[in-house]
């Protein structure tokens, strides 16, 4: 492989510089992910279509310059693929056709397999091919819990006040749906691999809304069970968005890296995830900032986390307003930085 | 004063039990408020006239035998006080007709006035005398960079990517318009003091969207100013909602008490925030489940905070749509709880 610097740095190899990549780089940002969008009626189109999504998972790497390709798709694919249809609404986000609130409901969903996630193998086949082995190419689910709260709320939610009732008032049943979802995303995350993703990332996006003992009895043990099935075969990356109230935790997770939102100390996070390479964790709002702030603010965190075991990124995906020219100069001064 | 344990308590003196009082306990949840919101066109003239604000503050002391009353109001009578108008959509939140996003827009702001507030000071006069020192009466107020992020975004937001936007860009042009609210504030809330509140909470609902970097630079200094003032008349709560993250900055506001959402271990407050009144801070969804669920997470929260220096709380406001009977065994629960 040309440039496969971000695989030996999640294998917590020394490597000549940082690598770099950010999560949504393959989106809004970039005027050609904004054409393939005008030829699809929709989101979903676009994530169910591989020569389209293949398109968009590689323009960041010519556009940008990142370290590595992330397949374009969506959180959303694993419901889906267990039978529950959703809509993408521009303004709204996801609306969900039905929602699980009993153990009926569960049992009537399936535990998802290759044909009902046919297009992404397609896509990651397709992309790697494409790619020509310039860079890695990353794959990705949800975290267990993550999807969860989608399929019981419904929708996005500030509180997911109707996922987390069943946790305190079925945690049985709760339980039974994480498991269902776990098993289907160790198979979904397995076929990436098979299909040519090279490193895959767990996304929890809501893992900060839980107390830390329901986030350490319903989220994570479920992450755990993926990074133990999934590091036998590539290096792994865990988000746990907002949920570094349980790092010690965290830190016991079978797997090489761990991504952190802006919230982290970099210090503390060394501290507390020995061992690990770390991931971050830049507020996508400093790309808004004149060229000598984003400068400054990405050198910091640079000297902060060292140069080894590190992964740059932003602490959650680029706004999609943010303009392309601050990103680029993100990438740029992270691949110029010199650590002493 | 029939009931002042909440007053002793965050003094940091010894009571007899953990006194109980519930953010937003003035609200949805009960019977009488569901009602005055059926007479008032919207929720702004609720907040505008003083009898009904009175009338909602009290209810929850009948209803629920909670601590003490909040008064209600809303933390935007702040920025409507400086010149900012804005509409509260039930389904949508809080819409400014505009924002704030030039330096010029800054000085067309005024520090507000007792005249700008004035409804509030007559619900708080009123309030005291119709509770006739059966509980204390709560002040309260945003924080400032709370304050700040409405008045810059223009409404609610799960990024605020625009106010934040601001921090980055134009720091200096941040600073002026928070020292602007930060004075508006001090004012209205030594108002509230003059008008019977007997202790005031202020809100940093949005905090915890900052890094630690930039929340110790542009929210937290400026409720440590409001604290510097109002401590000298009554105790003081901070509430910085999700921004744990910097505890040991935290802990050296000059305030009595700090509120903590659910997502704080409470052994580890109580050794980062040493001397400290500590408030919180069960997850509002546990009032969801059954009597036993309720009953059991609220004594764990009890035996791990202690009863000393301690004001049982949920972690941030009761949801609407809690029952009111869950909420009663709730506030019950602590009543009856005996401390080993």
């Amino acid at each position: 492989m040309k440039n496969d610097i971000l695989l030996r740095a999640a294998r917590g190899e020394e490597t000549e510089r940082v690598p770099v990549w950010m999560m949504r780089q393959a989106g809004r940002i970039l005027p050609g992910y904004r054409k393939i969008r005008e030829r699809v009626k929709d989101f979903q189109e676009l994530v169910k279509t591989p020569e389209l999504a293949c398109e968009a998972t590689i323009e960041p790497v010519n556009l940008l310059g990142v370290d590595a390709a992330i397949i374009f798709s969506d959180i959303l694919v694993v419901p889906e693929a267990m039978g529950l249809d959703y809509q993408m609404l521009e303004s709204r986000g996801p609306i969900f056709e039905k929602t699980i609130q009993t153990q009926k409901d569960i049992d009537s969903i399936r535990i998802g397999s290759t044909e009902n996630w046919n297009y992404v193998v397609e896509a990651l086949k397709l992309t790697r091919k494409e790619l020509n082995e310039r860079v890695p190419l990353i794959g990705f689910a949800g975290s267990p819990w993550t999807i969860f709260a989608y399929m019981t709320e419904g929708k996005g939610s500030k509180t997911f006040s109707v996922a987390k009732r069943m946790l305190y008032s079925n945690p049985e049943m709760a339980h039974a749906l994480l498991d269902k979802i776990t098993q289907t995303t160790v198979k979904y995350l397995k076929d990436q691999v098979n299909a040519g993703a090279q490193i895959v990332q767990i996304f929890d996006s809501w893992g900060g809304i839980l107390s830390p003992e329901s986030y350490e009895e319903f989220s994570l043990p479920y992450i755990a069970k993926i990074c133990d099935e999934l590091s036998k075969l590539v290096p792994v990356i865990a988000f746990p968005k907002g949920a570094f109230f349980s790092a010690k935790a965290i830190a016991k997770l079978n797997c090489n890296a761990i991504s952190l939102d802006w919230t982290v100390d970099p210090a503390e996070a060394r501290q507390l995830l020995p061992g690990k390479v770390l991931q971050g964790n830049l507020d996508p709002c400093v790309l808004y900032a004149e060229h000598a702030v984003i400068k400054a603010k990405t050198h910091k965190m640079l000297e902060q986390f060292g140069s080894k075991k590190y992964i740059a990124n932003l602490g959650h995906g680029v706004y999609p307003d943010i303009p392309m020219d601050n990103v680029k100069f993100f990438i740029d001064t992270v691949k110029q930085y010199q650590s002493k």
